[in-house]
């Protein structure tokens, strides 16, 4: 595989991932891209074309092996190079990332969160401790982070955003419903959960 | 305006609209195309594209009016017709959404959360009532409510979704991560949150 995949087939291969592991966990091997494509109300014939990207996707007259489809993506999506990521911001969605069953398979490992808050400071969560804010740029340098996942409340965000890049943080995974300005040597995924919803709402008309 | 915009334009208005939340709060009367472009590190060229199919934008020659801009972008992706819907699953995530500062903003108006856990039914976030989940049917019927935010553990997220179809739930905004097999005539679409992010982690080549 050489040349980059655009988003809309990485965000695809994702939802087969998570298909295949369900078909694993109820002990089917086989899988077509029908089924696929059924389940996720797309276009068989786009289910065939993705995959066809990939490489060693275990293709059979009965569809493809559950088994290697998934490996396939695994290693087309590189889930088997982990990246270590700090939590910035220990409230609720702060908290559901970090127990967000899922993360650790998909090659996301949270390594520690950070807050202001006194009452949430040397609490525990899944076994990562929640540290205070000021301690992150000596426990980035020490643990050689570079990414964090900003979940702080929108008014804080651009004041943690610019704290961060001071902080040698070259990835931001940004929660927070605001735009922010970064340096451009720094990169920032903008998670525009509202943009999400949008999307949903104006394709239903309701 | 006739037609359907493609989601990557719904999903840039949005971001265009949080950039001019920011402008009006800062008292700032106008925007550049190329002000809003450097914020999101797309091109110039595609922001004047994406605004140019709206209307009223209030273009001059310094700019957008940022007033007449927003409401417009309003206006098109329809936020002044609320959509309400119920929170399923009181969790972190759940409650991470309920509290989310800007859903109001932007036209969806969450009316109460559900979860079956006895310590959590009866409690209130942000004046939104915790119910047990088996009134939600009731409920549902009695408000008129079609639109359900699904933030269950993933074990649970099927039989759930079940039973949101039997409550005669029209729309699954499901945050869970696992791809739900529910029948055509309810739509749903999946916040792939794992899909997001390793859109990001491909891009970055980390």
């Amino acid at each position: 595989m050489t040349g980059k995949f655009p988003d809309t087939v990485i965000n695809r291969l994702t939802l087969y991932h998570c298909i295949l592991i369900d078909y694993i966990k109820n002990n089917l091997e086989n899988i077509t891209s029908s089924a696929i494509a059924s389940l996720l109300r797309i276009d068989d014939s786009q289910v065939r074309k993705d995959i066809s990207l990939l490489k060693n996707t275990g293709k059979s007259r009965v569809g493809y092996n559950v088994l290697e489809l998934k490996q396939s993506i695994e290693k087309t999506l590189g889930f088997e190079r982990p990246k270590n990521a700090f939590i910035v911001g220990a409230g609720n969605l702060g908290m559901a990332l970090a127990n967000y069953n899922n993360f650790q398979d998909y090659g996301l490992n949270v390594v520690a969160l950070f807050d202001n808050d006194k009452n949430k400071i040397g609490n525990k969560i899944k076994e990562k401790q929640i540290y205070d804010i000021e301690k992150l740029p000596e426990l980035a340098k020490k643990l050689n982070i570079e990414m964090a996942i900003l979940t702080v409340p929108m008014a804080a965000a651009q004041d943690i955003a610019n704290f961060l890049v001071k902080s040698n943080i070259k990835y931001i995974w940004n929660f927070s419903p605001t735009v922010l300005a970064i340096p451009k040597e720094v990169e920032v995924w903008n998670e525009n959960l509202m943009g999400n919803f949008l999307q949903f709402s104006y394709k239903i008309g309701k």
